[in-house]
């Protein structure tokens, strides 16, 4: 399934190393103003190139095939597409020595060997361009909601920056907790129990690679909590609570106040630093050693994907409710 | 969208507070063995009784409408009702005076006050039945797999029964952690990007009633660690890996080691202590006490639904893939 | 697959000599008034015991067991049992003799004999009640658009009573055509290409049982027609056309004519006059006998629900448009 | 909605002026063996330039984007492209002078006037080239199931020729009726009720643009029949019947025997011949004459489109069934 969506759905396809990784975005509204300068901001976020992100450089330039005409949306599936340019040859055999922590295994057992098994093939990061994209569109839908993450810790530290750099030393890599707020959000979006808020964003959530946990207002330190601690006291007649430990959910549904949650983005699985792997022919442990360019902390591109599914859940929940 | 799963399916409906909550469950197949004994072990596990859960009293008995003909599943769709008796009427009017912490306010904003607002109408937990009765027949579909989960914490302590006697006797309420680790599942279920199995399995989570958050593997801890510490060695060819901070999942893709995954549940939002609550009549805060029946420790019931969903998604998986 | 609609979404279950057939309808908005007597004019209109139609009798008493509250829809899904009470054991094995023109044959074989094989079971015309109880609520989502169906021909004459009355007294059956026409429907229903108004009629009317051609417009007589006749001219500028050749739909999409499309329907399968038959336990042609009860023309009884399925469209394009 | 399909799973997109037309197919199974030249055969079938059908003139060459990797399907979405190259500017106004019998009123309507209206946009029979491309795979998921499909009346007439080159002289046009044919479809595939085969065939089908009608075995013709003439006598243990009024289908579920349907294609709505159409602008009826080029017979073109979606049908229920 690499489809997402009930009015406002994305179908993502791709490789690592083909020639293109791209998104389809169905049932998006006819009217959006859309200019390829709109996508340079969230696209510039996600990009490699920074410290502690990966050297492959790619140009990143949207391809419009259609769905796009006079600068607007037409109604029609808009379908972007992404060239892979800076693509290597590796001599490296994922089959044989699946690399620790990766999809190399599953999916040379899922695939039986068939699949694209080039940098990661369709596992990989580099499909999240189109996430992007689709979140690009899907913020102009709901103009007035305002959706915003951040990293807010790295490898365990706030001191992000310092953190990369010991990483990035070490040819180790680190992960990080991202929070994701949304504000102005409307009462009443999401549905019960298989429609509730937590269970859409969750879902689109956990299709970026590398995240390993989500907790929405307290989360887990709700767990601790007392229930007299933890109900929010409405305030005023439009709902606003004093606190917000429910995260601006209820029942599954929003109440008006801030959307808050954060999710947790394991360390990068490729690192530089030599590492004990299995291999498939000897059926002996031996050390790998894997060169070449990765992102010694991932999570520093995360907030914007974070933010682009979370606006296509948002967007598709506005245009099934309205 | 009360539904849920591709090729096994659940449509689950009721109130509260009605005659009957209860469940659908399509793409079944035929030949499995069901008799009404059971649901007996795993709906007992959900029932309400022991201490810390409310006093409503329920038998809980299964009504099978369609679907199950001399004892086995037929390959049509089964629909299983469950009768509510003990049912209350109560003079506190949810509309004027939400209860802090539940979904009374969403609802009320949501259906323009047209839902049904008994006992919180169809948002409650004892939709939650129809689930666990879904559960029972999803497990039927993949034997050879086990699911288990177990509340290791609440309210923050490793001593749950104390716990729970603390919250009784103050007319509080406590959340609690509950891991569930599953055995046996095979390589290969799930799929990329969104059909992951953490999308698929958080998914289905968050529509329990009271859950906020949810992790995999090492999940909000991995987020401090480093790659050479969180990349799991595979030590043998059918996958088997030394740790296992991934939970059995990787890219999305179970790797055939045990699934493990812990969920935050928080503090029941009916307490006996009075609270303040704001009176959309006067515009004005009040003091409120709920008289009457309430879990004090609603997790406790919590570990069975948990299992349910999550042999739903498995089923759901197993069949898609097979 | 029992189940249809992207918001306004129908599951059916029940079997014909189970204890129930009922329909679960999710995705209606709430606020909707629904009496019990509001089912009572198409349930009629679908019940046997007109000449020509079973003696089966049933009550077919809507009993409502979530969804609807103080006589209004409450948003949650709405659950309508019907009850079977006047079934009949009978001696006649559909395993080992499948009757010529029903599903006893492929039921058997797809669900390895353990389908509910009483009257039929989940393969039985009384599972369109369900529909019809559907169909009654779909038209109060769209109250201004009116929908009409009925029996054109039976037996190939127009003569439908004198028709009915021969194959009644020579113990045969006979099939009908029946057209149904939609009138203020508006401009733009439907959707390009897998949602056009053709594909989303056509698939609900083929669930009905006995269907085998739909036509939309001049439909086959078009094949035989030319561009310079067939194309409809435009005479205002709401789009009327002077004839009405595309049935009120371009490009899968309404355009404000009346939307009009006749269906077939195939002799009734169950006859009183002997019939060859396959014996599978001596692999034998032998001559069966089927006694009791049957349509003579089950056509009567579709029109009601034709109405019912072409109403769920409808209400569905019209709630995912607005 | 541009998707259809379950497991299997199609998404079109493109335009007819713009840069490409292209679909993604997702959920295909790996290991299947496709190269570029496995689509010329149907490409071709479904290509202009004969006589009765439009001098537009495209290399229709596929441009494969992703998901095909060493000459086999990975597993992954395959997007395929198809360049428009032989596109003409128009000074034509479809908005302000809709053609009779096109999309250009609702589409116009349907998209407050954003849609591309460029050769009919979206609504163009070049989007059918991914339909065709799908087909192609589809069929390579089924290979002893076959598919054939041809025009066995055009214009009204048996001889296809003669009539096609009477359409041509006199600048209109004609429609036709396509017969298809499945032979060594298994027994069992189909769900009853909303997934029966023919609810399934005749949604895909209808999303074939000009096609106004469906009929499976005997179709119109057996609402003339007696039951005792139209029952199919089963002959063999394997289900094989004497006659086939059925069209292989029985309560929605193949039978084993042929499926066999007929499609009602209507005749091509432009026109050389000058007619009468409405200027929106003077709101009054004029003379319309459409320069260039069109398909005097668009149902010469439609067969392989019908074996397309139909081997698409197939295979997702095949797949959905194994």
């Amino acid at each position: 399934m690499n489809t997402f969506g009930h009015i406002f759905r994305i179908q993502i396809f791709g490789e690592s190393h083909g020639n293109f990784a791209g998104i389809t975005i169905d049932g998006c509204p006819p009217g959006i103003s859309i200019k390829e300068k709109d996508f340079k901001t969230d696209l510039a976020r996600r990009k490699s190139g920074a410290k502690g992100t990966t050297a492959r450089k790619e140009e990143d330039k949207t391809l419009i095939i259609s769905g796009i005409h006079n600068k607007h949306t037409t109604g029609a599936p808009i379908t972007i597409l992404f060239e892979n340019k800076n693509t290597r040859s590796s001599d490296y055999n994922f089959r044989t020595h699946p690399r620790p922590g990766h999809a190399d295994f599953v999916a040379d057992k899922k695939y039986n060997s068939f699949n694209d098994d080039r940098g990661g093939g369709h596992f990989s990061g580099r499909l999240t361009l189109g996430l992007v994209a689709a979140g690009v569109i899907a913020k102009k839908i709901i103009p007035s909601i305002k959706i915003k993450a951040k990293l807010i810790e790295a490898g365990g530290s706030k001191n992000i920056a310092k953190a990369v750099e010991n990483a990035v030393k070490s040819g180790d890599s680190i992960g990080g907790i991202i929070e994701c707020r949304v504000t102005n959000a409307p009462v009443g979006l999401g549905e019960p129990f298989f429609g509730s808020v937590e269970s859409l964003i969750s879902h689109a959530i956990f299709s970026i690679p590398g995240i390993k946990g989500i907790e929405f207002g307290s989360g887990f330190e709700a767990a601790k909590m007392r229930g007299s601690e933890h109900n929010d006291l409405i305030i005023n007649k439009e709902g606003k609570t004093k606190n917000n430990n429910a995260g601006g959910i209820n029942g599954g549904i929003t109440n008006g106040n801030d959307i808050v949650f954060r999710v947790a983005v394991k360390p990068t699985s490729s690192i530089s630093l030599p590492q004990e792997t299995y291999n498939f022919e000897t059926e002996k442990t031996e050390i790998l050693e894997i060169k070449g360019r990765h992102d010694a902390c991932f999570a520093l591109r995360v907030p914007v994907i974070v933010e682009a599914v979370t606006a296509c859940v948002l967007a598709d929940l506005f245009l099934t409710h309205k």
